[in-house]
């Protein structure tokens, strides 16, 4: 019977093991790349090696950089008493998006998810509690999920139990309705949040 | 504001290139890779150079292919008298698992698309035209797809034309109910297809 050549098979390993593309997908895009023109792979490839070459994690708030420490941590105009806690490079971007945080993060790299085997020890909490000394206010900004809830409450009793002196103020970002969001068709924790966090007019 | 490091930003666009993958899920997968080992990274990168490097069409039937001739074409045990036409080589390798055919092929890489500006110059036709010497049957095994059926049209219609003194019988795939199908799901199409292939018991 006839296979497909070994170079295609190869490659088409290589997608599979990417989350979210199943064999099916992974062939296709091979059978894509197949029609692209050599340079093009090329280009994929050495960008695929620059990958990690070109970046390092900031050794400050772990964030994903091309420099070390990273711009934020840098830049003097930001507010060193606040620290902001994500779980991803990617959160940490869309909070800089909104253009309303001036402090400094923290990236975990993850969430507490004892399913997925990752354990507090997985994510870069030493380095958060180290870095504490000078710090007024410590925002917990990790993701409004089973994963992201345990997190944060793990950290808030980790900081009252590793520094039980320390004066800092922990908070944790607010959940509610998202804004142009229809209260029909909110679920109900959504709600039952968004009433807790009400605020006076 | 912050950005992300721009070899990841470059390889975000070399992934939001291939067929649905869209922005964000480029971007996922740039976050997955960042976090696997440097080596593997270095194997995705050699797999795709290797990809074009170790593969070639075959002169006759333009299967992908290590060799060329390809395999199924130096097969001897092959019948050479007859010619089954497909779209891609993912259809090949799809009728080879059958193992009910034993003749040659032709893949056309593609089929008759106006609407992505695939005009039958695109495709494999002309080097069809020229293997048909010595072939006696033609099964046109493109897509029951408007593609694939004005391919296999189109396909026809040339050969009466192009070689007007030809005994060429030329066959379209057999269409109807797949094997497994409840008749209460199948769409009308394929219900009237069905009937219309209906056979003696």
């Amino acid at each position: 019977m006839a296979k497909l050549p070994r170079a295609i098979e190869r490659l088409v390993e290589q997608f599979e093991r990417l989350p979210g593309i199943g064999p099916k997908s992974a062939q296709r895009l091979v059978f894509y790349l197949l029609r692209t023109p050599e340079a093009q792979l090329e280009e994929f490839a050495n960008r695929l090696i620059a990958l990690k070459r070109d970046t390092v994690l900031c050794a400050y708030c772990h964030n994903v950089s091309e420099t070390d420490p990273c711009q934020i941590c840098q830049d003097e105009r930001r507010d060193t008493t606040k620290l902001l806690v994500v779980e991803t490079p990617l959160d940490l971007l869309s909070v800089e998006r909104s253009e309303k945080y001036d402090g400094l993060y923290h990236v975990l790299h993850g969430a507490i998810s004892p399913l997925n085997n990752i354990g507090p020890e997985q994510l870069y909490l030493n380095d958060l509690l180290k870095r504490l000394d000078r710090v007024d206010e410590l925002i917990l900004a990790t993701n409004a999920t089973m994963e992201g809830e345990s997190t944060a409450l793990y950290i808030a009793e980790l900081i009252k139990e590793s520094l039980p002196d320390n004066q800092l103020k922990i908070t944790r970002i607010g959940h509610g309705l998202p804004i142009g969001a229809d209260i029909e068709y909110a679920d109900g924790v959504t709600i039952a949040r968004a009433l807790e966090g009400r605020r006076g007019v």
